[in-house]
């Protein structure tokens, strides 16, 4: 039985034409996509011609979080081992919270070829979106990518959010709606000006895409008051009042 | 005499099939290219059809540094003026270090439209082409990019490095080649594990990339000692451990 080859693939932001060159070349070649719901993955049969292709929508898959992506790993597997030429498409950038470290790692100790191809991380392209640039010259110089899926304080949380708050420079926080509130806080309890801007936007490079600019304090207040829901990502920092007014 | 558009294009970090579609395409449709020296500027003439358009590398303008984004700016505005098709094309994206955001601002300014395409940013992608994801889970819940070209302590830094030593992510330096001794004897004194793992990737994503892995005691000795130059980044966190043995 040959052996097939796995490519991870970043599929940027939204909008299927912020994938890469090298990353549609590897959809077009693929036997098998596996697909979340992040990403260009809802456009797909739009730009890519899928005939002959097995598609398999992963987020579909009927289990819990860490079961799921035990399930993703064996099909990427399975298929590989097939002789198939395997294409897992991801949503942003593989190694930017999406697990990718964790699918390449799961090829390599199956002994199967595992490229990556990068993409368009949200984390940045989406503030661009709104106007907001993650930097500025003369006004930050660094930029921190957080998940805000466990709310300072939780036990298992590795983030110390006292010392994030005195970094400088812009903070970007992903997977954080439903902790905004706590989130918020804890900066300005450490020390982070309560008026410091914020901007946060909803479906980031999707047709559905809005976007909301306020102050570091208002912002969970913002976010509730315009029903902000995930996918959604919000930027505390004064690159934030570059925003375009919108 | 009509009016032209401008688009700033994310190149990626070096081979130009990690162009985006749409920065292709605006590439194709231009009539002004300005590149400078990162990216796939190099590539340019190699990958896309350039007769008939105006090409300037604007890395060559003899001036100095902030002269010459002033000039770039007239440059950029004077081809729209004419009714030209402009691209910017950037290494990286265009808002992380990149002075993206001020070229939009010149135009806004001049009134004239701007769309950005943003790009695969270095600071993600280069480490991810030595095996080192800037996030994994379990590991680290943040990852911060942060400008090595003050060192700490410079009056003009606006990084308070001692915080960011505690924060608990991943750090991603970029432009902090001449700059490593001071920016890890600093984050090691303000509390950094000597012996958390670092890595160092020079002329990532292109053929020449080379890659060190270390820790971050050791890096600027081990950068030193294998003549290590710009372009690099380097990472400093567990996620640097996790690299391929190469």
């Amino acid at each position: 039985m040959s052996t097939g080859e796995v490519t991870l693939v970043g599929g940027g932001p939204g909008q299927w034409d912020l994938l890469t060159i090298r990353g549609m070349r590897a959809l077009e070649a693929a036997d098998v996509i596996l697909t979340d719901h992040l990403g260009p993955a809802a456009q797909l049969t739009d730009f890519l011609d899928t005939s002959g292709k097995e598609l398999i929508d992963v987020s579909k898959l009927p289990y819990g979080k860490s079961v799921a992506q035990e399930r993703i790993n064996e099909l990427i597997i399975s298929r590989a081992r097939e002789g198939k030429k395997v294409v897992r498409l991801k949503g942003g950038d593989p190694f930017v919270f999406g697990r990718g470290f964790e699918e390449a790692q799961a090829c390599a100790a199956a002994g199967i070829a595992c490229a990556v191809v990068p993409g368009v991380t949200s984390a940045v392209s989406v503030p661009a979106a709104a106007g907001v640039p993650v930097t500025q010259r003369g006004m930050t110089h660094a930029f921190t990518v957080v998940s805000g899926h466990l709310p300072p304080g939780h036990p298992k949380s590795l983030v110390d959010w006292d010392a994030l708050a005195r970094v400088g420079g812009t903070i970007v926080v992903i997977m954080g709606v439903r902790n905004v509130a706590a989130i918020t806080a804890a900066l300005i309890a450490s020390g982070l000006a309560p008026d410091t801007p914020a901007a946060v936007i909803q479906d980031g490079e999707t047709a559905a895409q809005r976007a909301f600019s306020c102050d570091a304090a208002s912002l969970a207040e913002v976010m509730a008051a315009n029903g902000v829901a995930a996918p959604a990502v919000y930027v505390i920092g004064e690159v934030a009042g570059l925003a375009h007014a919108r």
